[in-house]
């Protein structure tokens, strides 16, 4: 009666998956199949964007060895993983989309394409000079997979990439985060990327934000709380600095929050995953994760 | 009392000139040195956007033997360009930054930059899809430094690149345009790159664009007389393609033409070169242009 696998999506539309596999569906919006079906289940894989809704259902599965999350940050999900069971992120899933939308937010923000919206919207044609990409220095902070698809597409744009990690990586010209505050002066444009741990909550404060030069542009495409939004708003209101933000604290943010329409802000309503690269590389890692979890192989618990 | 050189820039802030370079500085704005100074002129670069102007003082330039432009078309002055008189764009000079403007309308565009400004403004978070350049068919329409620039910033994105020159290629994978009819129609993205000529002229016609798939997205960043634009008016107003249009017809387009508020359309006021990228590469092409001037060894005629 029960099923070894509960599953945001049939085994057909994953595909490449042995024939007859024991899952149950469910994509976090309708009804959850009754207590006695889930008795069985293994291997839960949250919906996508059903954070709070699935994070409910792991205490009904008694069964539970696996949960695959379809996100890059495990932050919410790790506290209610019980003892003993795996989390799996889905390390490589959002490099694409992220990498994209970080790109996207440093271009749309040097080339004034907000500003340009909203003169297109007052029917006003007005000729000027923005800052270009080229010639100048984008700092990565936080180098894993998302660090290196973004490193990868910023490099043709004859820009000087500077890339800071938790630990130096020589052989990836990785530099430590003891170097950070040397490093920071010179950047044109800082990029987050860390994962939210306690050290990095508030990393960026107002003595991170003072040594950025006068002009940069902060970009967040990592999590809200990488950032004291106080710290910043009052660099923003300055205009001493300009920022990007695809993650914010709060976040949601509220309709009367400053930070909407504090000067030199582009503000994305947390879409670095969802986008039309998401679903073909979401079944990829999940058919992945099936059949090594079919063959008894490990992979990746981050528990 | 006459100089050979008739310069937007001092000789000193183009810098590795020869010493005591006989030039005049006219940045187009201020007042242009007595004829009696001109009398002399060999070599005239013309100020950059400041185009009306300066093409009135070729006239003035009887010893004139060279007109250097810091533009890439020439379409607006070649017919002001006397018969015997070297006719040289900027080749080159424009590649970062339009190649990186091409970019910025395609990301803008596909991720909801425009929509997502429009939101923030009024202080709303609403979380959706929207397309990645991941995984979509991008054609380049016109194949010469500019586009060989917009590819190599392409690559990294895990999209699919189509080539479209006038004449074929192969060793480059560039298509010729006998072939753009059979291309068109599996192009998720097409970007206009062709120089403005009788043949070019309207070449984005409605039968053109009929032949785009529903839900592409046209990006010119060439010359505004590619499109016509009542044929793209229509489909834009039927929803079946998006553009993202640096260069309009007519340009500067007034404030009550329709283009502005029709559907899903971004523009911005042809930017593709006025940006922090010019100065540094204008200067150094000129100072090339200069010194195989003074050595008197011939450059790329386009008269």
């Amino acid at each position: 009666m029960s099923a070894r696998y509960l599953l945001p999506y049939a085994p057909d539309a994953i595909g490449g998956l042995p024939a007859g596999l024991d899952a149950l569906v469910w994509d976090g919006d309708g009804p959850l199949p009754g207590d006695e079906k889930l008795a069985g289940v293994e291997f839960f894989c949250l919906p996508y964007m059903r954070h709070a809704a699935a994070l409910s259902v792991i205490p009904r599965l008694p069964a539970l060895k696996v949960v695959q999350t379809l996100t890059a940050g495990m932050d919410d999900v790790l506290p209610h993983v019980p003892a003993g069971v795996a989390a799996c992120n889905a390390r490589g899933l959002h490099d694409a989309s992220t990498a994209e939308l970080a790109v996207t937010l440093i271009l749309a923000s040097l080339r004034g394409i907000p500003h340009f919206t909203r003169l297109q919207d007052q029917g006003r044609w007005s000729q000027e000079f923005h800052q270009s990409l080229a010639d100048k220095r984008v700092l990565i902070l936080g180098y894993g997979s998302i660090g290196r698809a973004l490193d990868a597409r910023l490099r043709p744009f004859e820009c000087d990439v500077v890339r800071v990690a938790r630990r130096a990586r020589p052989e990836e010209e990785v530099h430590g985060a003891h170097e950070l505050a040397a490093l920071l002066p010179s950047a044109d444009v800082v990029v987050l990327l860390t994962p939210l741990t306690p050290e990095s909550r508030h990393l960026v404060d107002a003595g991170f934000l003072s040594r950025m030069k006068d002009g940069a542009l902060l970009v967040n495409v990592a999590r809200g709380p990488v950032v004291d939004t106080e710290a910043l708003l009052k660099e923003l209101t300055m205009q001493r600095l300009r920022a990007a933000l695809d993650v914010t604290e709060p976040e949601p943010l509220p309709a009367d929050h400053p930070l909407w329409l504090a000067p030199g802000v582009l503000i994305t309503p947390h879409v670095g995953g969802p986008s039309s690269a998401f679903l073909p590389r979401a079944k990829r890692i999940l058919r992945e994760q099936i059949l090594r979890y079919e063959r008894g192989e490990p992979f990746g618990d981050l528990s």
